[in-house]
């Protein structure tokens, strides 16, 4: 079993801070420890952001739905991760998705207030905010300059990596054949067929009710392109 | 003639900060002030960014190419406005489209070692920039989710707010017709006749070369969406 040193040392806000530096914050700053029982909601879409919040221990699932369409993405993070840390600032503060413990899962929460003292008070932590924000804010563009062909697989990778996340596995499409053509911009014949192919090649898994994308990089790699 | 303080504090970087405060910051703080003639090169796609730039007076031309695709997206940039703070940190460090003076055109640079010193002086100034880069990460998610009818025109809409930014004017779409239809995932009659549609509804101009977009809230409202 880690120590609660070693795992806090493995969140990316952390990441190449001295133990030492790690002791004196958690004596200082109030750290919330919480404990979700498997299917408890973490976070509910449309709840405002008032805390950092990163998954500690275990699973959870984080699911995106689209406004007017019925269709909606889930993912499984695992430990150590964050949870949608640009919904903290910015222009919309509360969260597009919904958090849902797969398991027994650990939460670490720390107010905005102390969240912000902790990254005025070393370098290093404003470093790690500033490049994980910054990952992000790329992300997006990064994917759509990489679309070469145009294909129904590429769209759909585009879609999924968009609204998932670095590390995420288990990625399940919740949909309604006609609002993800439209999602993705395609016929029902053409969808079909292509992600027929795309589980031929082993990328997805079809179910009556779900498109099941076991391994993120699949994604990435029908787009060339990292994350 | 706005003093120097009036044109900074306009900076998304500098809001809400006072004049003490600034004439504080550039007195310690190397400020390199630059100025681009019609036509000159202020930074190429690929170049490593290396300062935070800020265009302090006049305009600019951002122009972000497809990495293989004949389609490339411009827009133009009125100061006060920042160039790509996001690529100052996080997986990639270069920018992905080149910049151009409109005119001549006033630059404000600083290194980011320097910036960075910025940002641990004051709260106010991290939280522009957290507001700035967060907001640029909900970006992409927050179009992709307001997608609902998967028309030609939302596609355009959406590829071309996702290239360009807050605020820019007479946005430029220089193509192949193939690849553009490859990019927005259309066949070339469908585009061709939604794309004149758009024209006659004033919200972009068809030229042999070119689509021409002047007003980039034209595009927000397609989404029904905001940034």
């Amino acid at each position: 079993m880690d120590s609660i040193f070693e795992i806090l040392m493995d969140l990316p806000l952390f990441q190449g801070v001295s133990r030492e530096k790690l002791a004196e914050l958690i004596e200082k700053t109030p750290f919330h420890f919480l404990k979700f029982t498997d299917g408890q909601t973490i976070a509910s879409a449309g709840d405002t952001c008032t805390h950092i919040r990163f998954i500690i221990s275990g699973k959870a699932v984080v699911e995106t739905p689209a406004q007017s369409l019925r269709v909606s993405v889930s993912e499984t993070l695992t430990a150590p991760a964050v949870i949608g840390p640009e919904y903290l600032f910015g222009l919309n503060t509360s969260y597009p998705f919904s958090v849902t413990a797969k398991g027994t899962c650990g939460v670490l929460q720390i107010t905005k207030a102390d969240y912000v003292n902790i990254l005025n008070s070393d370098r290093v932590f404003l470093f790690n905010v500033l490049n994980i924000l910054s990952r992000n804010a790329q992300h997006g563009t990064a994917n759509l300059l990489a679309v070469s062909s145009g294909s129904v697989a590429e769209r759909l990778a585009f879609v999924v990596l968009s609204l998932t996340h670095h590390g995420a596995t288990d990625i399940r499409i919740n949909y309604k054949q006609r609002d993800l053509c439209a999602l993705i911009s395609t016929q029902r014949t053409t969808l079909v067929s292509a992600v027929a192919k795309m589980q031929e090649e082993g990328i997805l898994t079809l179910t009556p009710s779900e498109i099941i994308i076991p391994d993120r990089r699949c994604l990435l790699s029908i787009l060339h392109t990292t994350d």
